[in-house]
């Protein structure tokens, strides 16, 4: 349906182009000067919007409370926790001065030389660090804890190869950080916050994802476990939509943050990390979207109905005005959010177009006819179909379609997993499965050096060890030797 | 009230030892260990969230949306506009590397020598250049216009003398930057928004403000004209709460950002800026704070009332809890947020003294002879009046008290700074003036040397040449040259 600026490359040819082309057409997003680092565009912004106004709702309704650390943090600190500092200090944007000057030669300004920090400052990677380093000061006893604190910030690594949303030098997103007097209570809110985020990416994003553990080779820098949701984009690589790390006494012991307990002893405090992205927009536009742009989840729209009026004069125009402002109110007082575009500078296909490839999910279109009628044209863009319905009632037929095509995109993702997703039981197989794309069922034999093999010889990784499913032990599918359990694998983004 | 730990330093004694007691004994903020850097804590970003949420909802009613643009910024984008650089680059941090090494000599982590950047980048002290340089890309036609775009985001300054809120190196605000097809329209834009932040300050800060136009040296690095609101803090300083930009075509000149107007020629952009940041923390502390501790405006607590059960046994506890949840619904259900506070750990007194020191605008107490005669002690934050009322109606009272403590902490505000402002003609006697506080009202003759004098020699500055009241000319109080009208003279923060 759209048309010549606006046409996407279709999936078929090019799943890369077409989701680069979709971003930037349906103005999501867009590359920046700085490498790596992306705007969000408004429209892209609102449905981050829409994404952390629930989360916020979901963490608050569990007790969290929202804080703010800084944006830097002290180079000696990342080197405290000595497998975080492997994994986040090698990919960071470094501070080493404090202020610019003329240059000498007229040629704009400079670094000064004399404004050179004592200690370099790291742009936060993630919190742990410096929020550790501050809990310190806020512990003393089992009485102080827990502290359930999530922070909404932008966060940098310096990656080398960006895509917009899915891995860019700066991202935005939010990292929950708590403290608890027990490891079971500790342990405990990980997994809670995993059901959170699996909640939330099911209901909200409408994303069917697995719940699992990672493998140690996948586990976060400086946790004892991470657990994780992962999803399944429509080109059957898998992409990971949030993480959740026990991350025991690690970090406690790295800032010495003890309390005294109960008993009145001493013990380091146990902690967890949480967090969700920008990137969680990459994993919505994959899943849903279709050759004629965006699909959103009713949920998660910027306006859930948008409303285009075709007339041939102004008079027409008028009367579909007035008759159009009587269906907004019935729509808004059902609480649902809709758009009118009145706009007089663009015919009514632009319109259909535009809003098919922003992914509004209802489509109402009146013209002339439709007024004497008492009808109007309803199209949903998660099918692309149309019908005339008659505007008696018509919020409650909106209503429950919205509720449909929420449904009905869940079910479709669902669907399309379900049929990529099969049990692989020989390393053969395995090399040839692994091409078509999908999650492989297989079973694996626990150690890092069988999971590296397989990375190195397929580029597959083990996604997680799912928590829910079939737990039937077997063969290693490499080596032979025992397994547990099957285990996810996939390419992944 | 507060004793202990709790207690601040009387304002009488030292008022600026009282605020950093405040901020540090309610629990809204504290030094990090990034030197100018803070950490907000729950219960005071619990206050930013509400004061984000309502000028959030006041930027979308007014047209705008919110994007979000990159956090660093190419050092030679921060030369493009001559005045700009002068104003910023000489404060700002700079990334002039992108990893980390481990040290040859095994002593934790190095800067790599090998990953220095080619153009150092800046961390956004303000983000016209990295946002005017994408609008470039953005438009093309006036058809393109007007961009209403806005960005709640971090940015850092490099200051010398920080302050908790009022001055630190890190802080959060939001940028509104707007592009537009006339001066008169950007003009329009940066008046509508000054009076957006006076609506903002006066109605739900409960902060009186003059609305004025900054003198030339006192305008924005890159501005045409800045528009500000300036309240009266309690110690007779003054505090800019505000500041709306006209930059003109400044911005569209040093980033080349034309469009093709109506009339089929071609001009530059005009633009507007605009902020607020956590500086308002600051402002809300010092306006309505007393010896016993912060004293919140009903529309902006994070809860408006507080209940604390009185009991001698669990038995008593459970009783008053029963009837508690009773009243907690019928609050809710006016739309009051209500905490209660059941902790068996703390006694009443210490609860008291606590919520008076977080400012909890309403307290409520509840014990046995209450709960015999339906009756609840009621205690308003602002006058320290404790009254017992019947219950029978209860939330229509509390929902009254609010809107009265609302507008009482106003009125006080303002009578306050009525009292301190007044008309000041002769130099001699402003310099013993000044020494009082409060805002003086002189006549000034416009030059930037008679303002750079009278800053030397009293330390005072023009806050603002007011765009309403008194407009008398007369002869500036320095030079005896004339005067269109009084300004604002004050010492501030």
């Amino acid at each position: 349906m759209a048309t010549g600026l606006k046409e996407l490359t279709p999936r078929s040819e090019n799943y890369s182009q077409w989701y680069n082309d979709l971003v930037i057409k349906a103005d999501l997003a867009e590359n920046s000067a700085v490498r790596g680092c992306m705007v969000i565009k408004p429209y892209g912004y609102a449905i981050w919007e829409k994404i952390q106004a629930e989360l916020d709702r979901m963490f608050k309704e569990t007790g969290h409370q929202n804080a703010y650390f800084p944006l830097l943090i002290p180079k000696s600190f990342m080197c405290r926790e000595a497998e975080h500092v492997e994994g986040f200090a090698k990919e960071c944007a470094v501070v080493t001065h404090y202020r610019l000057k003329n240059d000498p030669d007229g040629k704009g300004v400079i670094v000064d030389p004399d404004a050179e920090l004592e200690e370099e400052l790291i742009i936060r990677p993630t919190s742990e660090t410096i929020i550790w380093n501050t809990y310190k000061g806020w512990i003393n006893s089992y009485r102080d804890l827990p502290i359930l604190c999530n922070q909404w910030a932008n966060v940098l690594r310096w990656e080398m190869r960006t895509r917009l949303f899915l891995r860019t030098a700066e991202f935005l997103w939010q990292e929950g950080h708590t403290a608890h007097a027990t490891s079971e209570e500790a342990m405990a809110e990980a997994v809670k916050m995993l059901n959170v985020y699996a909640n939330f990416a099911e209901n909200f994003m409408a994303i069917p994802v697995i719940k699992g553990v990672k493998s140690a080779n996948e586990r976060f820098a400086g946790a004892i476990e991470t657990f994780c949701i992962e999803a399944l984009m429509q080109d059957g690589k898998a992409l990971q939509a949030g993480t959740s790390h026990f991350l025991g006494q690690n970090f406690a012991k790295a800032f010495d943050v003890k309390f005294i307990t109960k008993e009145n002893t001493q013990d380091y405090v146990w902690a967890t990390s949480w967090g969700v992205s920008t990137r969680l927009m990459g994993a919505l536009i994959m899943t849903h979207s279709d050759d004629n742009g965006l699909v959103l989840p009713p949920k998660l729209a910027p306006y859930q109905v948008v409303i285009v009026p075709i007339y041939k004069n102004a008079e027409q125009q008028a009367a579909i005005a007035e008759k159009v402002s009587g269906i907004m109110e019935k729509l808004r007082n059902a609480g649902i959010s809709v758009k009118f575009d009145n706009n007089d500078t663009k015919k009514p296909g632009w319109k259909f177009a535009e809003y098919e490839l922003k992914g509004v999910p209802v489509r109402l279109a009146m013209g002339m006819r439709d007024m004497e009628n008492n009808t109007i044209e309803v199209f949903r863009r998660d099918t692309l179909v149309k019908e005339t319905m008659p505007l008696e009632g018509i919020e409650a037929h909106i209503k429950q379609l919205l509720d449909d095509i929420q449904a009905n995109i869940f079910k479709k993702a669902f669907d399309y997993r379900t049929s990529v997703t099969r049990n692989v039981d020989s390393y053969d197989e395995f090399k040839v499965e692994i091409e078509k794309g999908g999650f492989l069922m297989c079973h694996w034999d626990g150690t890092p050096e069988t999971e590296e093999k397989i990375k190195t010889e397929t580029k597959a990784t083990i996604r997680c060890i799912p928590l829910d499913g079939d737990k039937t032990p077997g063969k290693c599918m490499v080596t032979g030797k025992p397994s547990a359990q099957r285990v996810v694998f996939a390419r992944n983004y």
